[in-house]
């Protein structure tokens, strides 16, 4: 090759570049199209839209696995493995690449026969939850781990196959680090729960019994989200029977749902579901469909739901702004104080079973117990006619509590009707990644908290976008977090937020 | 070639059909997950979602483009044109060949061309239509007329280009026909309205005159669907600035609007819509995504709403079961007879400018002028400057009134900022089918007046799903229309129709 030639090649490359994001805009233009009819499917479609809707879902997953696995794609990666790329391009290019060739060792038959495969187990789910009847879903779940193990095998055959399906939801931390994590959450707050059992503290935990119909709650939670910053130009408040975030950085929707006796707990979903919005919200408009557009991977995504709802939301600070708004819809607890509305809302529920219910202690060890199963069935360590057994016995152990039933035992969860393994540590790297981050914003702003407790949230709201959502997956979970703390990921500053908070609380 | 291989030949026709039929139900599938987000955009989309909704569309738009073009496409065609075929194969072949000759003959360039002077057309429009300046349209339909008869000449040079553009929203009627049944409206009705505007008739309009909240409105809008027998378990009611319904035979949704001081506006518009969307609804369930599973063009849907609206529900019949209804949300009219709602409810506003605010008389006058002047322009025969002055002259001559301003007059309809002309049309031709395909009905249900004042409308249910829905694009119009009615297409039904109807009312 003359030297001419090599520089030509050089030269080019930006046009296999530009090539490639083309394409990519392409198949995530169609990936947000299928996400608007999720959002449908749980909000808005009738009963009876189902199988036209899980027909053009299909559908557009299979078109976008075809774009994704085009040998366009793959010859566009081959041009541009050497190609003189700026840092951006770069880590545009690695996403890119890491999709590509996930998708591309995956036989189209083996994700047709998950999908498939998770349709029936999902049934089933709901009748052996409902029928408190493991054995009724033990064949699909068994099912499910073979197929995952076999997915994980034609991605990497000599690796963990957990660890391979662990980053399919987060790609960018290793198995070891969030292995030594949640080692980490279940030594310190064990002790923490049985110390706070023991604990004669008496928490307000009274204040906000009662009767709360739906439409106040309704209308609460949209305050709620105005006084958060919420733009419903770009969003909108929908009830579902699961809360859940969908949308881009042009139109990202929230939804909640009501319980009448239970207040607090739209309170604390609505703004969960807010901090996973205002990511989506801050992403860059121009980078709409290329990585640099797209959030980074769910425990980034999870800090910002957990940030707000816990740091924020739990805070004495946002009551000493949010109580009076909540007495305007709620007359009955005008007697209320600030430290009545922080304590009742951060109680532990040390004798709560059910994961979706749990405070941000306790949480944790829900999510420890899901996660030491689901790697040792992946690992074969574990059968799963075993798996009600060793769920209880960890229950007892680590929360000092048994379930009674498989319902509300090991058939309490979806995720693994579909087939998700790996899943369930992103939530718990979510809060721990959340408290570093919310440190940081801490020392950086200044008075905090008392813009808190003004309904102020704006440098709060800027410190994110500037130290998360505007690089899109420009950065690598790990760096993102160094960036943005100047410290490695840890869970030192969760371990020091729960200590020092919850030893108050409970007089520890 | 061997009579052997001959054989093989014909054996492996269906293969072929098969795997046709495969791509027809991809990209049909892919037409409707854009379907879902045309309803969302229109329905609950957040104002901020424009940008990304604009790209999953003309994404989703492009990708069906490419399916339908796609060369294998062609080579399946090419295959079947000799095959050996049951009818309804032929049928099925027939209407697939029919998009992909259209799709196949108009560059993409031209077509992205339109869709960019559509958007851009449309903001002048609203522009234009709020500060009354036609001038500022001019050049934008100017740009439409040109593209569009570009767009006419790549599909067939040699035939009379609004004919061709007709074909896109009504492809088995002849403009020829077209022609005699507008002319044959025009000559009907004009005398008629003049005779009506010269009647001493009292009819009793101000019985429904008054405020009407919107939510009782929304409530009796439901009410209505009930009674007629709209499934809400396959479908929603919501409101939009234009009604109108989005759907496929599993989930078909309806919206309408209100007018606190028209109640009845609504409840037409609803029963209109409910017409449509009974039409998606009766389609084949197993044939979705396929032409039998797709209903036939556009006169055909518009005969099932106005079917519903203004054969059953502008009857006196259909006012003996709903007055109680209305009058429960409404009790301000508990004076009200059946001959009082019947009278409202058909009165002709001979003075109404504005084509959605007309009667069912004036409404096809409204309709030839439209067709008239989109028809000359397209052929060459009318230039754009001349529009206003032509507009208002027709306005005078058939409806014996002219409007003062363009936004009351060439400016009130959107058809024209999207590039479609020959759409106008249908809307008349959907009435006078309407009419046939009651009266075929009425002639073979017992007592079909006495069932809809007994709010039974079962049978009638069932007359349209076994001789309109349930064939879905099998036959062409023309056969569609004759095997229901035992006659060809003609406008005698209506004009005896609204001949014997507004005669009697008006005392002609």
């Amino acid at each position: 090759m003359t030297a001419e030639a090599a520089a030509d090649e050089t030269a080019e490359a930006p046009d296999a570049y530009e090539a490639l994001l083309d394409r990519v805009r392409r198949w995530n233009t169609v990936g947000s199209a299928a996400g608007v009819l999720g959002w449908d499917q749980q909000v808005m479609m009738p009963e009876g839209g189902t199988p036209a809707r899980s027909k053009q879902l299909s559908t557009l997953s299979s078109i976008r696995h075809d774009m994704v696995t085009d040998d366009e794609t793959g010859a566009l990666l081959t041009e541009l493995a050497d190609a003189d790329l700026t840092d951006e391009q770069a880590a545009v290019v690695r996403e890119i690449r890491r999709d590509y060739e996930r998708a591309d060792a995956v036989p189209v038959e083996l994700v047709e026969e998950i999908s498939e495969t998770s349709s029936e187990a999902l049934q089933a789910w709901e009748a052996a939850k409902a029928d408190d009847d493991f054995e009724a879903f033990a064949p699909h779940l068994e099912k499910h781990v073979e197929l995952q193990r076999e997915y994980a095998e034609h991605i990497d055959p000599d690796r963990d196959p957990y660890e391979v399906l662990f980053e399919e939801f987060e790609p960018c931390l290793s198995m070891e680090r969030t292995e030594e994590i949640l080692a980490e959450l279940r030594e310190t707050l064990v002790p923490m729960i049985d110390a706070i059992r023991e604990s004669d503290a008496d928490l307000a935990v009274d204040t906000f019994e009662g009767t709360f119909p739906e439409d106040d709650q309704e209308a609460l939670a949209r305050d709620a989200l105005e006084l958060v910053g919420y733009d419903f130009d770009r969003g909108r408040l929908d009830v579902s029977s699961h809360p859940f975030t969908a949308g881009n950085q042009f139109d990202c929707r929230v939804t909640t749902r009501f319980d009448e006796s239970d207040p607090l707990g739209a309170v604390g979903s609505t703004i969960h579901e807010f901090g996973h919005a205002q990511y989506n919200l801050g992403l860059p408009q121009e980078q709409f469909g290329t990585p640099l557009g797209e959030s980074r991977d769910l425990s980034v995504h999870e800090s910002q739901s957990r940030l707000w709802e816990n740091h924020v939301g739990r805070s004495r600070a946002f009551w000493e702004r949010f109580l009076p708004v909540f007495q305007e819809h709620f007359p009955q607890t005008d007697d209320a104080t600030v430290e009545d509305a922080y304590q009742a809302f951060n109680q532990v529920h040390e004798d709560n079973l059910i994961r979706v219910e749990a405070d941000e202690l306790t949480y944790h060890l829900h999510i420890v117990v899901r996660f030491e199963i689901e790697r040792d069935l992946v690992r074969g360590d574990l059968a799963v006619e075993d798996v009600p057994e060793v769920w209880n016995d960890k229950y007892e152990q680590y929360l000092g509590i048994r379930p009674e039933t498989d319902s509300e035992g090991c058939l309490q969860d979806i995720h693994w009707s579909h087939g998700n393994f790996g899943y369930f540590p992103t939530y718990s790297l979510g809060s721990v990644m959340a408290a570093q981050l919310f440190d940081a914003a801490e020392s950086e702003i200044d008075d905090l908290d008392a813009k808190i407790a003004a309904g102020d949230f704006d440098d709060l709201q800027a410190w994110l976008n500037e130290n998360v959502h505007e690089h899109g997956a420009r950065y690598e979970t790990n760096e993102l977090v160094e960036r943005a703390t100047g410290e490695p990921f840890s869970a030192d500053a969760f371990t020091d937020y729960v200590e020092s908070k919850y030893g108050e609380l409970y007089d520890l």
